[in-house]
């Protein structure tokens, strides 16, 4: 079932190819992603499906790891083996555990209409650790979605995938305008609720109904745009009684999505 | 006011001396510490006092940032001018935006008694993001400290002071052990929730005395070790309708914190 040739240079012309799907622009061009490690490349089996290859060390055929993996290995899918050292060169961190796999990037949404009754829309959000962790707080939420507005950073970052630690399959995560989000949350009357620190927003904790939501969370430093908060619903923030002067945007997703989880 | 003297290599005794304290073999040999930035800046000379130098480049002397920080400055404070590409050797971020303050690391706490009614604590926290964010956290919520437990990574790292935004000196952060901290906080009746996932932990959501409360968070991936869920008063976890294993330490500290907010 396994490849018995180990690719063993970096020079070689798919570990060239596959390297550069490090970048956006690599990613963009060839419709593939990375992931690595166990733990991902294990939820992806689980949930995803979308694999085009499955690059392991053969220190890694011989693993316990490999023998968790492999339980959700699907028939098709043989394991391509490459020496630690060129698969080094297509990993984002320092110890790339033995495993990486080339995925399929999903299609892009031409229209979409709300399954559920929880998402999170974000505006703007620059930060990969920041996006990644709203991801895996919207999944323990129990939330829906996470609706990526434009300019946001892109979600198949090694460092968002990492941050999300699998979360990214166990929910809808899509790039959509926000015109295209508003509508469709609006023609199902989920409420949306853009969280501003301006005159007219109330304290999240006056929100009584909690069954359904649609919360949008902005940019690291600018917050939400004003045509968003303007066109949401109700304006709502978090009432601090203490010195500082903002909250982390991935905590104040969280405090808020709380809020909607029970 | 201002030394006209500026130092223009990156081999000055100072410069040398002062580039250790990006160590944290440094800070403890000279029993200083680095900030970086007109907004960290700010907050130190608001809330900190504790200056040894402020190192400024000559074109920030004439920036409106200057301007911003020349009212908070001590009479004895002589800024000492730093060209800018020796003050980027003293940087940690690629842009330094001109300013460097060396700070005084606070003395050792012998013995500790609780000023306040809510504090956070943390059993071996690791990530220099999630720490600054905590604290951060623990500022908006109007929490009254952070108290650091043994293993816990060095809140003087430029990345936790960053992530902090100046928080650190709007509330007692400490170095202690949690044995003290724990008898402290006992011996003043306020109530330890240690946060878990064992079976005697209850819903944070079902505690309704939210006038004191220490909380205690624990490491990233082993969480709070057995012997301080036992010594807290009530072990209590976030309940999660999704399918994440587990909250980032800094949100589930937020959300938990929130609790206790109002």
């Amino acid at each position: 079932m396994v490849e018995h040739e180990i690719i063993q240079s970096r020079q070689n012309t798919k570990i060239k190819l596959w390297r550069k799907l490090l970048t956006a622009k690599g990613r963009k061009q060839q419709g593939h992603f990375l992931i690595e490690g166990t733990h991902l490349v294990e939820e992806a089996l689980k949930y995803a499906q979308r694999f085009v290859e499955l690059l392991v060390t053969p220190e890694y055929l011989e693993s316990s790891e490999w023998s968790l993996l492999a339980k959700y290995l699907p028939v098709n899918l043989r394991p391509v083996l490459v020496a630690a050292d060129v698969l080094k060169s297509l990993s984002a961190t320092e110890t790339h555990q033995g495993v990486i796999a080339v995925l399929d990037l999903p299609k892009k949404i031409e229209s979409w209409q709300p399954n559920g009754s929880k998402y999170l829309l974000l505006d703007s959000v620059q930060d990969p650790g920041n996006l990644g962790t709203m991801i895996r707080t919207a999944d323990a939420a129990g939330f829906d979605g996470v609706l990526l507005g434009q300019g946001t950073v892109d979600v198949y970052n090694d460092k968002v995938l990492r941050a999300t630690q699998g979360s990214i399959w166990h929910l809808e995560v899509i790039s959509i305008s926000l015109d295209k989000a508003y509508d469709a949350l609006k023609a199902v009357a989920i409420p949306i609720y853009a969280t501003a620190l301006h005159q007219t927003a109330i304290e999240y904790q006056s929100i009584t109904e909690t069954s359904k939501a649609a919360i949008v969370m902005g940019n690291e430093g600018a917050g939400v745009a004003q045509k968003w908060i303007e066109l949401a619903d109700q304006a709502i923030y978090i009432p601090m009684p203490g010195q500082a002067e903002s909250l982390n945007v991935a905590v104040a997703a969280g405090i808020l999505m709380f809020k909607f989880a029970s």
